[in-house]
């Protein structure tokens, strides 16, 4: 493979000269955001609605972007043209940067990383199985780079021979780690959590979908004892169908086909499968 | 000043050259734990139970220690002996590691950081005031690098003209982000919070004091209403008196005379102020 480059605050990097130094605040206190969007024949999907997002929440956590807008797409195009991974995950990390005090915040760093991503239908078919748990996200509605609680989950989810932990607020649901969630009722209404979560961009485009009607509510656990199908929605699975919940199947324990007609529109709306 | 060292896993780095690269899980995912202690005439004070919770923190968060208790002694000593820094705080950092799919636990990095601290008397005149905030912090009883809520609440904190933030799980105390949390009753009881906390070392000195009787228990908001005395506690700060929470005074509006024998007992088990 030729070199691969990273973006660290305005230059480009070989990627093994990719490092910053201890005093970051990401490393010290677990402060920073991302964002992360997909590359398909070399263009950025839905490149917008995750720049909005990032400057969003960049600003929520007072961190200043140095960059414009058109500055970031630029290094965005020129990292795409370097790497020349034509299907990949792009993501952006905004850190707290060098804190004088270990505690106050500085001028963040800025890092852009791209890797290889080849979509496969075949997770689709496979479906995942989830497990339920206890627990409500600091901070939800911002994409920051906490993903502490999850990865502390994993022997967890290996022990309920699950794939994903679904978080619920005392019994309200919320959201998996890096997906949203969504149910089929009985009466095929379509519904994802509306509270207390981070607002995806593949959930925005379901409930975007014309025609479909899928809509944000209240989902309690109990309202999983009898529903028709089950997904997840995210920018790197795009839709999974949630077969099991605590070792329960979901309807029939198969792909549904609501689930699977709105996987197909989101494929078409990124333009195909890569 | 001269040239000044970090620990990098093993090996002693100037500390400009103290950096990781950003595959690591505390940048990508703010993945970590750490602990702090401080020195005093060269010598760390209380190690042994500062190393006791750095492999407790390490081991319930699934991050190997690949030095041995004996090994990362004589890495603190080292660092102490080149640094030449007799009054400071040293702080120990357990990374996620460089993961190889951006979310799976890897090898860690171990950072071993010391910096100069010279303790003040003045703080503990001064006291400080409390902002109380409805938040219960994730694994709390571990010492993770988690300060994403704290350092958000910065300005929340600053337009309350406080020094810092008290947590509060609906209304049941909890702690401060750096400190631990005491209460002197009218009737002299020294209560601290029993639960959902990381259980400092310095307030296990104080539940320790001889013939004191400090002991844990449940504290709520409504019992703030009329107390004698509050105070923090923490390895940086040893003890300073409440004398403010949400704008209003505690007692009498000065440093206590059970949190200045309480103090005062500290500096003397750490063989006093440096």
């Amino acid at each position: 493979m030729s070199q691969q480059y990273v973006v660290i605050n305005g230059n480009y990097v070989p990627v093994q000269d990719a490092k910053i130094h201890i005093n970051d605040l990401s490393i010290q206190r677990g402060y920073g955001i991302f964002d992360y969007f997909r590359t398909k024949d070399g263009q950025p999907v839905f490149l917008e609605d995750h720049l909005d997002r990032f400057y969003q929440s960049a600003s929520v956590m007072n961190l200043p972007v140095t960059q414009s807008r058109e500055a970031l797409k630029q290094l965005i195009t020129g990292l795409i043209e370097k790497n020349n991974l034509p299907h990949s995950g792009i993501r952006i990390t905004l850190t707290g940067g060098y804190s004088d005090n270990g505690y106050n915040l500085s001028s963040p760093n800025l890092l852009i990383t791209q890797s290889a991503y080849n979509f496969s239908t075949e997770a689709f078919e496979k479906g995942i199985s989830l497990v339920t748990y206890d627990h409500q996200r600091q901070l939800p509605q911002v994409k920051t780079i906490d993903y502490l609680q999850s990865i502390y989950l994993q022997p967890f989810i290996n022990e309920h021979a699950a794939d994903d932990v679904l978080y619920h607020d005392r019994g309200e649901l919320r959201e998996c780690p890096r997906s949203n969630f969504f149910i089929v009722t009985r009466d095929r209404e379509i519904i994802t959590p509306a509270e207390k979560i981070l607002k995806g961009i593949t959930r925005k485009k379901i409930l975007g979908l014309e025609g479909l009607g899928a809509k944000e509510g209240n989902i309690s656990l109990d309202d999983l004892r009898d529903i028709r199908e089950a997904f997840i929605a995210s920018t790197t699975k795009v839709v999974l169908p949630v077969l099991k919940i605590d070792g329960k199947a979901v309807g029939d324990g198969k792909p549904g086909e609501i689930t699977r007609d709105i996987y197909e529109r989101l494929i078409g709306l990124r333009g195909g499968v890569e």
